[in-house]
């Protein structure tokens, strides 16, 4: 494999449960407008909606939860909840970046086997700069490439870019929605390692449990011996 | 000059008129609680504490104009006005581009005359490939790069990536913090096209007027005669 790349949140770092715990939080808030089973729904259908103009972040995540909250208490909910929402924004924003287990390891030994590394990562440009530099695992990398949405065109452009088509190309991610169905589309191999916890709804989709490319790790500590198999 | 780089907002298209016309509306709401020439004031102040968290872009100064909104009011602004803020954002975010005077031309022309093209924009990654694409500009433009921050490190590391070295760079842009000044401390020429129209306070600084490697034109339809010249 001439290129290894690597899905950033939730494969190299924690990171939905930032956007869970705040999202506990927003529920706690807006109980006495809504009951919290139906907000979570009304959440994500404001998320989806606004994910064309918002892109993925937390920014945007916090003005949908703004909006939610406005829609679902008809206007009574009060300016200290939006504050504290805006709060927690940048709380999150700020947060330390917590690796998975055995990532640093694992991405040094797999560039040190000779394969180029590269970053490959949905999100904020800020936030994502700010979570790698935090992460110390930016010098690991040859290049990194914060995208706006990962399809099967990004892949092949990308693939193409830093590495020599993509019969030689592997992503490594937990996303089988953004990580793994657009790369095997577009010729690459995927290495999936699920995340442990609930996935974002709109981030949902059946593995390929069978595709010839497709592989399942139960964490980092793998991927060595899987790559040196391929 | 190998590499010609333009920066993208206020140098290519019409951008501060939105961020202007969003704030004069802002005024206007917030007038009951807060006399429109110390509202500025709070304002940018809340923007430039933000900046680190937030970066550049529309997410964060609709995220900023709520946050100086329940503090200017003391938690008294109605949510209809938080509201509209947000629908105000997404408004901008969706607006179309209007490019600038001679610019589709000029950039054109450069191309054609053999320079390598390249755009250099400070911003939200999601909301400037969007105006790109809608600019129409896209396919004259060798490589793109959305950044968190313009700086000499930036300036260099991008010039010896896409040029061959800062004495052969040259970069195109509006604002004399980020276009020109990190340019010509990293070793690089810079055209100034001031854009006509108040400049953001957080941007603004002296343009070095008598530098061996500035330039300042009053539009780009000047551009390839200057280049013709170098």
């Amino acid at each position: 494999m001439k290129l290894v790349a690597f899905d950033g949140d939730d494969t190299l770092w924690h990171n939905e449960p930032l956007f869970w715990a705040t999202q506990d939080r927003f529920k706690a808030l807006l109980e006495p407008y809504c009951p919290p089973e139906h907000l979570a729904e009304r959440l994500l259908a404001t998320e989806v909606a606004n994910l064309g103009l918002f892109g993925y972040g937390i920014k945007g995540f916090v003005l949908s939860m703004i909006e939610t909250a406005i829609q679902v208490s008809d206007g009574q909910v009060p300016n200290t909840v939006i504050h504290e929402l805006i709060e927690r924004g940048k709380h999150m924003l700020a947060h330390p970046v917590h690796l998975l287990d055995q990532v640093a390891e694992t991405v040094a030994t797999v560039k040190a086997g000779g394969h180029r590394v590269i970053l490959i990562t949905k999100g904020d440009l800020m936030d994502q700069e700010a979570k790698l530099a935090r992460s110390g695992l930016a010098d690991l990398f040859a290049a990194v490439e914060v995208v706006s949405e990962k399809d099967e065109a990004l892949y092949r452009r990308l693939f193409a870019k830093h590495g020599s088509g993509c019969e030689a190309c592997v992503m490594v991610g937990n996303s089988v929605r953004s990580d793994i169905l657009p790369v095997l589309a577009a010729g690459g191999w995927a290495v999936h390692i699920p995340y442990a916890g609930p996935v974002w709804a709109h981030e949902r989709a059946e593995p390929p449990l069978h595709h010839p490319r497709y592989a399942r790790l139960d964490g980092m500590g793998g991927l060595p011996g899987w790559l040196s198999e391929q």
